[in-house]
């Protein structure tokens, strides 16, 4: 079973699911966890997650993709979930969010136990292809504080070793970006959040000087996060036709790959003001210089 | 719209629908596109493209997912389609593969007009952070030709350099590959048979000695290729816990990224007598020595 998440934390406390029918759910969407224009998607991808796990025999979503239908607001929300098919080690569940009668997401996700998959076993090969971010220790890191108007950038916090060329005004014009992050509140990171998580930084486009809308987002759930800084890291390796994927990997604190996501974007415009503090932008922007 | 595809190719021929109820059609499931254990996933996936697009107002899958549920088989099947959200540049769309009641591949996927979204409009950039395999000419490559038994090999050409190493029985320890590959009747590749392509090569973990089976894949589809060879790179960067992700890229024969994907799957083993031509063996196999 997932490790239990000691209560009293924002997420947990701001995603409470009220049952209203068989596999249906309400709950008030906080704006807490907004970017500028919306509430950040992978927040409404977690509600959605932990509203699956409620009714499916294993604790980990190893994978989950979200289609973005209409931006999501904070406010009355229900979800619908279906129990697609439980078999013995894998178990398939969708949800929707619905907001005013409108769907704002369909997720759709393969439950599995993590534990159950011990790499400790033997029985398949272990090969790592890739390495954590080679960062500083967290507190030999810059602080990235928000943007006031964007919620969600004061319930994470973010360190990096040198403040991105885009919050300086002067992206560097490759989009990529390593840092450590995690929950403001302390909140430890698990296999529910880390959805949520790989969404929750500022978009590697920012560094080509424009923003981005999710259109679809797709994240395996690789191992439970030890306690502790996610070593992330996010790139961009195609912009074309007006549109970007952006791959998200998170190492936990030992050293082990926890979450890679890829999703599917548009480009968004950047007005030139839109970088400044207290600036109004559309599209993804969890953080920046305060 | 969609360049037109001349009739008389396989994988049309065999992928014909009937109409049976609003959305809903009737579709046999050929032998022909199998692996050694199943119906291929890329090619069920395709399928369900196929009866999405009837229905929806754009022609191009710009992403789909889906959730691998049970192995699919050959023979009578059914496909559900539900139009989820028609909006003004995006339209997204459900689709459910049905054989003998239950449930196979659950699909969705937005869809737009890729030849709208102009990359030489100017309105957005463009970024390139990655190149097309370095590969000698088709005609300067090997041929490499099926294991009888798995009758999808035959409906595709594959030419690489040299043989792999999993095929010559000394797997390379390394999980990547880079070949040539088009369907072996001369169809052109289209937007809607990428998301087939990018599932029917040999898993990038046969270098590592082990099969796959896959749980979910996610496709985009970034460009509509020009006719011709596409160019393929397919690689596994983790394996962990019994699960590893599959990244596959396609490039057109004008040197254009036109697909991305990536999927989740679980490592499967592969017995000593896997690899002749012939045997038996479970998962994804698509091609191997004659």
């Amino acid at each position: 079973m997932t490790g239990a998440v000691p209560q009293g934390y924002d997420f947990d406390g701001e995603t409470q699911l009220t049952p209203a029918g068989a596999g249906v759910f309400e709950v008030e969407i906080s704006d807490r966890w907004s970017g500028l224009a919306s509430v950040n998607g992978g927040f409404l991808m977690a509600t959605c997650l932990k509203a699956l796990a409620t009714g499916l025999p294993f604790p980990d979503p190893v994978t989950v993709s979200g289609l973005y239908l209409r931006p999501g607001n904070a406010g009355a929300s229900v979800v619908r979930t279906e129990v697609i098919r439980a078999g013995r080690t894998t178990a398939f569940g969708e949800a929707h969010l619905l907001q005013a009668g409108k769907e704002v997401l369909r997720v759709t996700s393969a439950f599995a136990d993590l534990s159950a998959a011990a790499p400790e076993s033997g029985a398949t090969p272990q090969y790592a292809g890739g390495t954590p971010p080679k960062l500083p220790a967290p507190e030999d890191c810059l602080r990235l504080s928000g943007i006031s108007a964007i919620s969600m950038a004061k319930r994470f916090e973010y360190r990096a070793p040198a403040m991105p060329g885009w919050m300086t005004g002067s992206p560097s014009g490759d989009p990529f970006a390593e840092f450590w992050m995690r929950f403001a509140d302390g909140r430890p990171a698990d296999a529910l959040t880390l959805p949520f998580i790989v969404d929750a930084a500022p978009p590697a486009v920012l560094e080509l000087g424009v923003s981005s809308t999710t259109i679809e987002l797709t994240v395996h759930v690789r191992a439970r996060p030890a306690p502790g800084w996610l070593a992330c890291r996010t790139s961009t390796r195609f912009v074309s036709g007006g549109y970007h994927e952006e791959d998200f990997e998170a190492w936990d604190s030992t050293g082990v790959l926890v979450a890679q996501s890829r999703q599917l974007a548009l480009v968004r415009p950047l007005g030139p003001l839109s970088l400044s503090p207290g600036a109004s932008m559309p599209g993804r922007l969890p953080w920046a210089e305060s």
